[in-house]
């Protein structure tokens, strides 16, 4: 089936392979000092460590998270390698989303969506920052129109720090009319807040609008039998179940890329709550690609040195595998109601 | 004499050499085709256009900002070339700031730290975005104690934008105790609002209170004449005199990187008055490096396509000359009292 968007595309992947999206956050500590030093430089290390990750979790990542910093952090060969990265993933008709979290104004947004939606940073999705505002995201918005591209905007993410902005309360009396009459119930009730992240997802939910009528179900060029689904989405960590509990009833048509689960603590009925109603991905970054570290069955090489890039590349595999069960397990308890 | 920090270094320039920091926002639609079809790539056209422009506006440029999205819109050979111009300024003893606007939480924040200050990429002072909250500075701040980095972190931009986040009122009556007691004349009266802006100020303001007392004039380490100075700075954009006044009245000691001047519409008037107290620096972009396209001097030679690079880095010379000029006559009009 074609889509006229990669978010929905994603979507519907989700119904036939689940909801873990793998995070390629490979930083170069991540790998042992043997593979390290089978090759030239840190990046080639990097890049051989992804492939083969990408080869062994693929049955089971419905999508993958590069998070370009890691690259950054390598310097230009860094960068080949990320774009290296995007190019497989793409070659094996997976969606890639590439967690770069830009945010600028004007002509510096358009060159930032150029960069990462053509060329050679080529990425599916993106992750953007909304600080400045949402003129940030109208170039985004172009390329979304043009090559059916998506972007999911920070909302509210996994991190302690996200109670110094992204939760403050806003000041009811004062928000600007918009935002006022999304949130009627909110606005005549003292003991529910409206945060920072709601004027992003209020600023979201309208841009969404326009898509989900086109995409509503029964367009030929819709998801199916999903849910209407537009090319924008939201990152939601799964930190705190209250919290995502309020998000999702608030956000019932946004496609959520979910982080904090596995290494950041966040738990699978969390995540679970998040994945209801118009759905989500949840990622997981170190739980998949530093599994070796604590994979009892290569404890022995491990301590020895003697492990084998196909030896880390299986034990990804194998947490890919039990991360999507894990995942599928709460979301079926979920609907049944036994989860949070 | 030796700075602690390249922050100290660039407020004492400041007393020196002014105030305009050039924007090396390079897109390639900025150069003229026939100087495009001398080079191999458009990345070695932006790369030799960018030497130029920093040979003849060096002795008018207090310091460089280079807005890395349009080297990441050329792909890797573009972010050949982004590293090769931090290298020109930094060859040329000049303070260069990349302008990055990154943001994100634990060991990827630490990942964007060392990508920026260190490697291929590495700047003087970093742009930073803080909307995932002040963990998101941490590693950043271990390199500026290590290294006596910088970073401006984003207040409030030039951008219509600013209004729909940054400059959101918050519920005085919810915000976090730190929060509340450091605007006590704001909670009383309500004609003050506290912004989303605020919250990232009064964060920053508790991040440089220890350099502070370090940087104090008297400190041999210290900026000389110059008021204490923290190597922490921010972003605050020159488009409202109001908005202008309040900002450099709450945040006395901080010292800002003022974008909007020139072709974003913003006046010198409105810089000036951002550049009392702690001062800063003033950027201009395409009122620089795009001055060719309306230098009347070059009229005939941009018609029939004939310009060269050096006439095309001279009249960059020129807009520099003129635009130091300009905020330092509104600069001493503030003083006198004349200004906004």
């Amino acid at each position: 089936m074609k889509y006229a968007y990669e978010m929905q595309r994603l979507q519907a992947l989700c119904v036939e392979k689940g909801h873990l999206c793998v995070g390629l956050d490979t930083d170069i500590s991540y790998l042992p000092p043997e593979i390290i030093r089978l090759y030239d430089s840190p990046a080639d290390a990097v890049e051989a460590f992804n492939l083969a990750v990408i080869e062994s979790t693929a049955p089971y990542a419905v999508c993958y998270k590069v998070q370009i910093a890691y690259y950054e952090a390598l310097g230009y060969s860094g960068m080949k390698c990320y774009a290296n990265t995007l190019k497989a993933v793409r070659a094996a008709g997976i969606p890639v989303i590439a967690d770069i979290k830009r945010g600028d104004i004007a002509d510096t947004a358009s060159a930032y969506a150029r960069a990462h939606f053509s060329g050679d940073f080529e990425a599916d999705i993106v992750t953007l920052n909304p600080y400045m505002g949402f003129d940030t995201l109208a170039p985004f918005v172009e390329w979304i129109d043009r090559k059916g591209k998506g972007a999911f905007v920070l909302l509210r993410t996994s991190n302690p720090g996200m109670n110094d902005i992204e939760r403050l309360p806003l000041d009811k009396g004062f928000i600007p009319k918009r935002l006022a009459e999304a949130f009627p119930a909110e606005i005549k009730d003292s003991s529910k807040p409206v945060h920072v992240l709601d004027a992003v997802g209020q600023g979201l939910s309208a841009l969404m609008e326009p898509y989900l009528d086109k995409t509503a179900s029964g367009n030929p060029e819709g998801a199916g039998g999903c849910p209407p689904c537009a090319p924008f989405g939201a990152v939601v960590g799964c930190t705190d179940s209250t919290d995502a509990r309020i998000i999702r009833d608030r956000y019932r048509n946004l496609f959520f890329l979910i982080p904090g689960y596995g290494a950041q603590g966040g738990a699978a009925d969390i995540a679970a709550a998040l994945l209801a109603e118009a759905g989500g991905v949840v990622n997981s970054s170190r739980g998949i690609i530093c599994s070796w570290k604590k994979d009892s069955s290569l404890a022995i090489k491990a301590s020895s040195g003697t492990l084998t890039l196909s030896e880390i590349a299986e034990s990804a595999g194998r947490a890919a595998f039990s991360a999507k069960a894990e995942i599928s397990a709460a979301v079926k308890n979920s609907a049944a109601g036994t989860g949070v």
